[in-house]
């Protein structure tokens, strides 16, 4: 099966999930759950779940413990863009072609849905059935993906990218700002994928997390080459928004050949990172190929 | 010793322990740790420790476990009151006398400060040591807290108050709005309390939930009267804000004599439930009586 044929299943099977367990749950307030699942299910590609299944899968984890913890990925996903795209944020009106959360549901419902995805995710992990083997690991998937998220991990990224907007900040510091605000969600996939299987190497894991760095970084590099090259149709945002919000880019340290230049660095790393590993890694490549080469 | 002086020096104990845990933490994005540390130790006078704490020590519990319950709670209480502040919900400026964070740290990082001090809420009951016999409760106490936090509960209660703004609402529908919004939190500390307690009889759970909820309404009740009753100073905020902002309330469904019996009933009805435990309920009795005679 070729990557994206694993991804549109993936997506398929995780939807699915989330629709089944929404519907389980006692919703009281109904402009708050509308909301919720506006952004849930807006058409995200779920490349976080597939990080992790990919990763899970060739370390030998359960497809239904990996489905759970993806469940919560994509909560803690959702929620970042819905309160990124607001007003006192980028103020994004559209995402994905729609529009925000906000301009659909109002700034306060849109704040609320977020805050509320944040505690779907953990009420997820810590709730959902998981297999006998996977129900030990459960305390840990919770901090991984709590430590990923908060003030050393993603908030702690959009926080330094708000100080930084306006501002020209160095390579390096753009760098940090991206490993945090994309890379710590990244790298959690990869931790939650290796700690629901079955005694993983740490030298191994820790050769995954640096992969899911690399890719973070390469994620962004070419977020922020799309943003100049491509158009608005094709991204579902505004193109040339990162110039307008006047944002630190990869572009605008590096130019544009030189942003492609370090992209294809990123990639040749992520891919060695990949071959030292003793495992088939034939997907994780093909998930990194098409990363590196995506149009949207 | 009284309830006030077991407050206070809980209150100092909680922001001790709060300091130092924070302090170990690294802390990446100055701005937002400062803007989470503004509002975490804004004088809060910790009422929802008190009150986890109180039940906990007359079942059982260790103190040092219940403090660790605590400062969770104050974390999720703490970015409650920030997100609710916010321009696009109650538009507050002032809160216990002080600016609220947005006003000192603008729309932007008050968001992204709510966002992690909810995170750090899990952080905390997730990997915060306790002792050995707490230890197996870890995640129970983690469950109850993100039920009460999210769409089931606080969050709910924020959104159907939203949609009431400007609406008139019934009595019933105002009682569950505040069953939620503040409810839900308190029956957590009393959930908790209990959790972290050696072998508790689930019926005398039920009937400290059930005082749970009362207080809960006992306290919203109250603190209409006081909108109404008191002044700004006193308050630490705007008297007469929720009329200003056409908030449903038990003094405008009930009027300010209504209410008050409506108090007294409520007030009535929590130390019945508290009569019928066979515990010593002394310290809990004084702080019911604190609760609803409270003027600020």
């Amino acid at each position: 099966m070729q990557v994206h044929d694993i991804q549109a299943a993936l997506q398929q099977r995780i939807d699915d999930k989330l629709t089944q367990f929404i519907s389980q749950q006692c919703l009281i307030a109904e402009e708050l759950s509308a909301a919720m699942q506006y952004s849930l299910f807006a058409g995200g590609k779920r490349m976080r779940p597939l990080l992790l299944t990919l990763v899970g899968d060739m370390l030998g984890a359960q497809k239904d413990d990996l489905d759970v913890a993806s469940m919560a990925i994509e909560c803690v996903h959702a929620y970042s863009l819905i309160h990124d795209d607001l007003p006192a944020m980028d103020d994004d009106a559209l995402r994905r072609g729609k529009p925000t959360n906000h301009i659909k549901f109002g700034e306060a419902t849109a704040i609320l849905a977020g805050d509320a995805l944040q505690t779907l995710a953990f009420e997820i992990v810590l709730n959902h059935p998981l297999s006998e083997k996977a129900e030990n690991k459960r305390l840990e998937v919770s901090r991984i993906l709590a430590h990923a998220s908060g003030l050393n991990g993603m908030c702690a990224g959009q926080s330094i990218d708000l100080m930084a907007t306006g501002n020209t900040i160095s390579l390096d510091a753009l760098t940090e700002l991206h490993r945090l605000k994309t890379g710590a969600l990244l790298e959690a996939c990869v931790s939650i994928g290796a700690a629901l299987a079955p005694d993983v190497d740490v030298q191994h894991i820790s050769t995954l997390q640096s992969y899911a760095r690399t890719i973070g970084l390469a994620f962004q590099v070419q977020d922020d080459i799309l943003d100049v090259v491509s158009d608005s149709e094709t991204l579902g945002k505004p193109q040339g928004s990162d110039s307008e919000l006047d944002k630190n880019t990869f572009v605008s340290h590096l130019g544009l050949e030189g942003s492609q230049s370090f992209l294809q660095k990123l990639h040749h790393e992520a891919l060695q990172a990949l071959h030292s590993l003793p495992y088939d890694t034939e997907n994780l490549v093909a998930f990194t190929d098409y990363l590196v080469t995506r149009n949207n």
